[in-house]
Formats: C-alpha cells, sequence, structure tokens
C-alpha cells in the first residue's frame, strides 16, 4: 500500500496491479450481464460522462452500465480516482446534481475507477475523455504552435491492444479534424490485425459533447444537443444507440454526419466560430473607446435582430481549454493532414488577438494611471468564466503578469478560487477580508454573480482606499459608476467609451 | 413641357419652377393641419419609408402625414417622381403590399413627389434616405478606398437653408459614425446662425432601417426593431414620437441609445459583423472542400446551438450595398473622425476576401474543365440575393467577368432579371428559353426559390448538352446531384467536399 495527501487527506492505495485486476474482475462480474463501459480519462469532460452513464437507466429502471472510470497512477491524477471510489467527482464543481450522481453510484455499485488498464478487456464501449493538446510557442503569434499525437496515440495502444473485437471505441477528444479516419482508424487497424482479430469489424466513432462548466455541468451532457459519426455503418448505428442511452435524444435530437471528418470539424468549427466573433469585437470595442460609444449598449441594440443575436460583447479576453486553441487543431490539420498550402488565417489571427486582448484592459488602466509601480493592485476574478471556477488559460494571467512586471503590488480575489495553479499562488475569496488591506486600483475581471451585485458603498467598503475602478466586462451599473464618482474615484469601463 | 422616354412611357414635366412651386404649396394646403414629412431620396429606403408614411394613420383612422418625396430631375431619377404621381413605388418590388400603398397614398391624396427644394420649406419633419458612397479602389484590397461628404453635403445644405425651425431632420443614410454629430451638425448650425434661427434649437437625429427586398420589403420598415437616438433631448423625444407614427412600437420596441454615433456605429457594426461571419466560413470552407467534408451538413449541425444560430453558409460571395461597403464607412470613420492610428483590420479584411469569394467558384469549376475556351457557360442566377431582383454588386459579377476573360461564351439567367444594368446586359428570365440553346457547363449562383425545386430531368431539359453543374449554394439535392452523375454529368459544390 501507498499513502499520500490528496487535499490534506491520505490516501492509501496499492500499486500492485495483480490485486487491482482481481478488484476489477470481481467489480465486472457483479454488474452481470450490464455492458460495460470504460471511460478513457477523468477530467473536465470524463468526469461528467461517467456521471451520466452511471446514472442512465434501463427500461426497467436499474442502472444501465457498469462504468469504470480511467487515469493515471501518477501524483497528478491519482486522487481522481481515489475521489471516485469516494463517491466524489474528480472534477470539483458546483452542480450539486454532479455530486448526487456520484453519490448515488456510490450506493448503487456500478460505478469504480481505476489506474489499470484492465479495464478495457471487459469493455463494451470505450469512451475517450483524455486530452490532446497543441503548445501556443508565443502569445499573440498564434501560428507558431507545436504539435505531436504521441502521447495520445500511446494512450490509445493502451486500448487497442485489450479491447475486443465488438468494443466501440468513442472519441470524444477534440482533435485535429481527420484523425480518427487518417491516424487513429489504421492504428486500431493494424493492432487489431497483430492480434489476429478481424479489422473490418472495427468499431471506431467521434462524437463531441458540448459540457459547460458551471450549475448545469451534468445537464449539458444529458440535455443537450450532439453531433456523431463513424468509421462505418456499423459503427454510426452503435454510437447512435449508445448515445441516445444516456442523451435525452427527444428534446435533443443526435445530428449524425457523414464522417467523422465532418463531426470533428464541426467541433473546432464551433469553437473558431465563438473565438472569431469575439476578436471581432475587440476591434470595435477600440473604435467606441476612440468615439466615446458605449458599445455595450450598442450591442443590445443590435442582439434583437435574429440574424445578430451571437454578436459578442466587449471584455477583458477570452480563456478556458477550447476557445483558446480549437483553431490551432484545425490549422494543423490542414496543413499537415490535408497538405493545404494555406492557412485558417482568420481563425488563426482571432485567437492571437484573443490572447493579448487583456492588453487593452491594461492600456485603458494606465491612460489614467500612468505609472503602476507600486500601486496596490486588486483584481476581482481570476477565472476564466463567470461562476465557475475553472481558471485554465484565464485571460486575467495576462493582466496580472502585465501589472506586476510594472511594479505594483497584486491581490487577487475569486469566490470561487482558492488556489491559482497556473500562477501558484492564493486567492482571496471573502470581500470581507479584502478590507482588511488597503487598495489603490481595483480591477473587475470576471462577471461573478457575487461581483454583480456590488454598488459604490460596497466598493468602498471592501475595498478600502481605491481611487481608481476598472470595469472590464459591464459589470458595475451605471448608478454605482456614478455614486464612485461622486466620491473622487475614476471609474473606466472596456467598452464604456463615455466613462472615459 | 419636358417629354423624356421611361421604360417605353413617355413622361411629360415642367422644369418650370414656379409652376412646380405653386402646385406644391396647393398639396401642402389641402392637407390642412396635418404634419408634413419630406423624404429626401427615392432610392431603395425612401421608396418604402415614403409608403410607410403615407399609410400612417392618426386616432381617427385619417391619414396622418402630408407625405412629399423629393429626388433629382435629372434623366436617372425624374421617372422615380413621376412614377409616384402615377400610384407606383419608384422602386420595382415584389412586395405587393407596398404597390398597394402607393395605390391607396394616390387615391386618399397625401403624397406627392417633386424634384423642387421647396418642399422643404413645409417639412416638419425631413427624413435623409439619401446614399451616401464610398469608392473601392481595387477588388480584394478594401483598405484603398476614397472617400468624400462632397455631394452628401450639397443635399443637406438644401435641406439646412429651407427648412423651420422646429423641422425635425431624421438621418437614415447610412454614414461614417460620428457623423451627425461632428460632420452635418456644424453644418446646419452655421446655417441656422446665418439664417438667424436659433441652432440651439436644431433638430437632428439618426435612425436606421433595416429594409430588406423581398415580399416583405414595407413590413421591414413598419414590422422591425429601430434605433436611434438624437443631438439633444429634444431631438430624441421627436425621433421618438415620430417612429412610433409608424412603426408597430409594441411588438417591436424602439431603442433609444445615448448619442448618434452610437446609433451610427450599430448600423455598420451589425452588417461589418454579417459581413465577417461570411468571411470566417471562406477559410473553412477551402478547408472542408480539402478534406472531403460537406460543410453544408456541419453548420446544420451547429446551427442548432443557440449561441452559434447565426454561423454563415459557404456560397459564391456578397452582393448588395451594405455588407460590401458598411466597413469602409467604418474604417474612414475611425481614422478621420476619430484620429486612430490603427484601422478596422478584421473587418477590412473580410470585405476583401468577400469581394474575391467568386473566385473560389471559378477555381472549383476550373478542377474539372481546366480549360473554359470556347466553352458555353450558363450562370443561374445575377441578383445578389435570392428571390429578389438587385443587382447592386452582385458576386455573380466577379463569376461573369473570370469566365469571360478566358474565352468562355456566357448566358445569364435570372427569374427577376431582365437587364443586368451593371453589366449592361440583357438576361434570360424564362428557363424555357434557355432549352432552345446549347450548354456545357451551368453554374447555379443564387439560391431562387425557381431553382430550388429543379430535378435533375429538368436540368437536362432547360440546358440540353450540359457535361459540368457547380453548385454555389447547396441549391440542388443530393437526390439530384447522384441522378445528374447517372447520366455522365459531372456535379461540383462550393462547401460540398465529398462531391469532389
Amino acid at each position: 500500500m501507498i499513502s499520500r495527501s490528496v487535499f490534506g487527506d491520505t490516501v492509501e492505495y496499492t500499486l500492485d496491479e495483480q490485486i487491482e485486476q482481481q478488484r476489477l474482475k470481481d467489480f465486472v462480474a457483479k454488474g452481470g450481464t450490464r455492458p460495460v463501459v470504460v471511460v478513457q480519462g477523468l477530467g473536465f469532460v470524463g468526469t461528467a460522462m461517467v456521471a451520466a452513464l452511471a446514472m442512465a437507466r434501463d427500461t426497467a429502471g436499474a442502472p444501465r452500465y457498469t462504468v469504470i472510470g480511467v487515469d493515471l497512477s501518477d501524483e497528478a491524477n491519482y486522487w481522481k480516482i481515489d475521489r471516485v471510489q469516494r463517491g466524489l467527482p474528480p472534477v470539483v464543481s458546483t452542480d450539486d446534481s454532479l455530486t448526487a450522481a456520484y453519490q448515488c453510484a456510490l450506493e448503487q455499485k456500478n460505478l469504480t475507477a481505476t489506474y489499470s488498464p484492465d479495464a478495457y478487456q471487459y469493455a463494451d464501449i470505450v469512451v475517450v475523455d483524455i486530452h490532446l493538446d497543441i503548445l501556443k510557442e508565443e502569445r499573440g503569434l498564434p501560428e507558431r504552435y507545436s504539435f505531436t499525437y504521441d502521447s495520445y496515440l500511446n494512450a490509445l495502444r493502451i486500448v487497442a491492444e485489450r479491447i475486443q473485437e465488438h468494443t466501440l471505441v468513442l472519441i470524444e477528444t477534440t482533435v485535429p479534424p481527420g484523425t480518427t479516419e487518417k491516424v487513429v482508424r489504421p492504428l486500431f487497424e493494424e493492432i487489431f490485425t497483430q492480434r489476429g482479430l478481424n479489422p473490418e469489424r472495427l468499431c471506431l466513432a467521434h462524437s463531441y459533447e458540448r459540457v459547460m462548466p458551471g450549475k448545469e455541468y451534468l445537464l449539458s451532457i444529458t440535455r443537450f444537443f450532439r453531433v456523431f459519426s463513424g468509421i462505418n455503418e456499423h459503427s454510426k448505428a452503435k454510437t447512435r444507440e449508445f448515445l441516445e442511452s444516456f442523451i435525452e435524444v427527444k428534446e435533443f435530437p443526435l445530428t449524425e454526419l457523414h464522417s467523422t471528418t465532418a463531426s470533428e470539424m464541426a467541433k473546432v468549427l464551433e469553437n473558431s466560430f465563438r473565438a472569431a466573433n469575439i476578436a471581432f469585437m475587440q476591434e470595435w470595442t477600440e473604435f467606441a473607446q476612440h468615439a466615446g460609444v458605449n458599445l455595450f449598449e450598442v450591442v443590445q441594440a443590435i442582439r434583437v435582430r435574429p440574424t445578430h443575436r451571437n454578436i459578442m460583447a466587449p471584455g477583458l479576453g477570452v480563456g478556458g481549454y477550447c476557445l483558446t486553441k480549437d483553431s490551432l487543431l484545425a490549422d494543423w490539420a490542414y496543413q499537415n493532414l490535408f497538405h493545404a498550402n494555406d492557412h485558417l488565417t482568420m481563425s488563426l489571427r482571432s485567437i492571437g488577438i484573443n490572447d493579448t486582448m487583456p492588453r487593452f484592459t491594461f492600456d485603458l488602466l494606465k491612460t489614467v494611471v500612468p505609472t503602476l509601480y507600486s500601486r496596490r493592485v486588486t483584481i476581482l476574478g481570476v477565472s476564466y468564466l463567470n461562476d465557475v471556477a475553472d481558471t485554465r488559460y484565464s485571460p486575467t494571467e495576462l493582466l496580472y503578469t502585465l501589472c506586476q512586471r510594472e511594479g505594483a503590488t497584486l491581490i487577487l480575489h475569486d469566490p470561487l478560487v482558492q488556489y491559482w495553479v497556473e500562477q501558484d499562488c492564493s486567492v482571496e475569496t471573502s470581500l470581507e477580508n479584502l478590507a482588511l488591506q488597503e487598495h489603490d486600483i481595483v480591477i473587475l475581471a470576471v462577471r461573478h454573480s457575487d461581483y454583480l451585485q456590488l454598488q459604490a458603498a460596497d466598493i468602498m467598503r471592501y475595498l478600502p482606499g481605491v481611487r481608481v475602478v476598472v470595469d472590464t466586462m459591464n459589470i458595475i451599473s451605471e448608478t454605482t459608476a456614478h455614486d464612485l464618482r461622486v466620491h473622487g474615484i475614476t471609474v473606466v469601463g472596456v467598452g464604456k467609451g463615455h466613462w472615459l
């Protein structure tokens, strides 16, 4: 047995493969004839998929699947396995129904988690929810990226070497379009042939989730539209049957596309669409600032048109795992899987614009406070999205770095983030505690519900000494801004030209 | 009296200003105390505005306004005045309710049209619906444009020199943001001062229509959302009252913005948003073509998401008066009215991409027919939009030019266009007549209803000899494509990669 400390708890587990193999065998046996689904990767998507699958019911109302979550046994990941075993979701969430699902699965005993690759041999279905990263080499120059399938294919090889001939492998990873057909399929077919299995019977498909963090994390799997395709007709049919078993398809019908490449393209295209529309607004934000126009009002006026409802509002920047990189995966595929002599220029440029967008907030601050040296700058909001604890690629990061480089003293607050992994620093979660310190400048960086309610009196109470307020996302009301100004506090807002 | 031939009719009119002045005076007098609205410019917007205003009713159900349309007396414009006098809309339209409105106005005698600037002296309200053009110097290089206010301000000067102090001047022209405040207002104030009127009482406002050609041309004025603002509170109040008198504001509430610059920006921003989203799809169309993906299917799958409903489909290109140039007006203002050192880069690039987009269809054709010399190429669709006769900046133009340059023999068809003004050539309107000629290649360029119904047998009957069909906008069904292929006809489609 090995003991490790996870979030202050001591976790004990065995790395004895034989013991773990026996445990898995017994676990599957107890499920009887129930189909076995193995989810590879207990990250953000895997966590919700495991919950949805563990909760799926057959026509008699009994658990439909035996579910096994697989992740690595290393220090960075083992705690996820441990949490599942204790009836807790691997990803901490504000969604109570997700937590309830893990508790319920513990009681109904149809869910376990393991590091053992043995799991795959029992699988009727393997859902691949591991990441495929692409590395940006320089912020603002998105065409400089480096990409390799190496670790991804190593993980898939482990699956291919163990699954049965009939097993459906459903890839949910966001991949360069063409990956399933041109990269994964040949790998599986080769290993099937080596193993004496019939490669023509391979069941391989791609479907992408549209998981959203927040209060409806689990519902974003079970009650939302899905797109899928398979490498052949039986893969498509099996995938449809599988998706229908845990998604409310009557209200949210499935879309079957003609090829896995189409399904993969749909995913990166929809995220690129969103990213491009955010980038598009940045030049108009700068225009509005020059022209003294409140762009939020303008955007509101435009959104009444159904054809223009998706126009984005100004803001600090873009974060999260998808919008910040999916266009790069597409561009890589365009060059390397389909040998184009061209780039997805506009999509790439958009990533570059979005990655450097927080500079605009910084520049705006500097128009009212020319030197930040030794100023106390308090940033309200560290996560990349409102009311979500996720800090991956948060735009606050660049803002923080820029202020720090100029010699400012930073104070961070976020009601949902205690510890900022990416910056390796702690974050204040209580507004009351902020009041114990002195502040010069406050930057409202995220539209957390807690911030939307702040009135002038609150801001002055929680942030004693504050002289300048920078609002990056129309967080405080015009009344609040007015009241702050009455008290001699300077208020500027991104996209709120008339406040300058 | 002068006689001129208009569309084969002989139009007689007087250029004797005195006679026309007396006629106007009598006409206004007959309206009694009814407010007088003068619409400057009987083009595309003016035509619909005149109809909406002539049909507006007071609480007793009587005509609310005396309406006078003004346009120039030159050969290019006089026929518009003549048509109004005969109870016909100046812009020919497929909208029956528009035609009916002009007929009704003739009968109820509350509408006239004139070339005489005297009209403005009677106006309680002047609606400015004249164009403000910006000239592109080179296709695909949108940053090279030339712009001047000269003729626009000359036309406005005529108004300023004649209106009364209380007259509301409502600008509906799409202008560079800042125009009303920084250019028009000073002009009016200067002329008011010269005329001994109080410039502080000037009523000046901006509001933009969202007129759409087609069957609901008039309804797109009276039953759609409006945005407006004025240079001061009384201008705003008067504009609101005016707009409420002919727009169904209960269902389509007005949006009042804080400044005329905001209203002007909203207009060019919403058109730039649309143009940028079309341009964005072009690189994905090229990607899909390389990757063998049917992008129309993918777009359909993505549009189910409310946040992605506005994603555009692939196509031939972009035409019309607004989407092809509004970003340039914005960019001009950014530099020249607000002295930015930057361009609206993404918005401008989008215009460039859209203007050259038809090259992609041409290149696609060349992948299956490498040389077009002496080939008979039939283009179905000349207008810029489906089921609309408008040919302004139609993307068919570049396609036509490219084919012609390579020595192809062009045949043009459009059910709604008899004569293509921009290319100075006649267009076949009957499919039956096409059957009298021989064809090699057909390009489906516009999603006219007539074309959507075409089946393989129809295509072969109307286009005898055709060997290649190029579908630019998902116009023919997969079944039709399949049936054509069975008959040895090659079918390729923009954004339909798997057909290649």
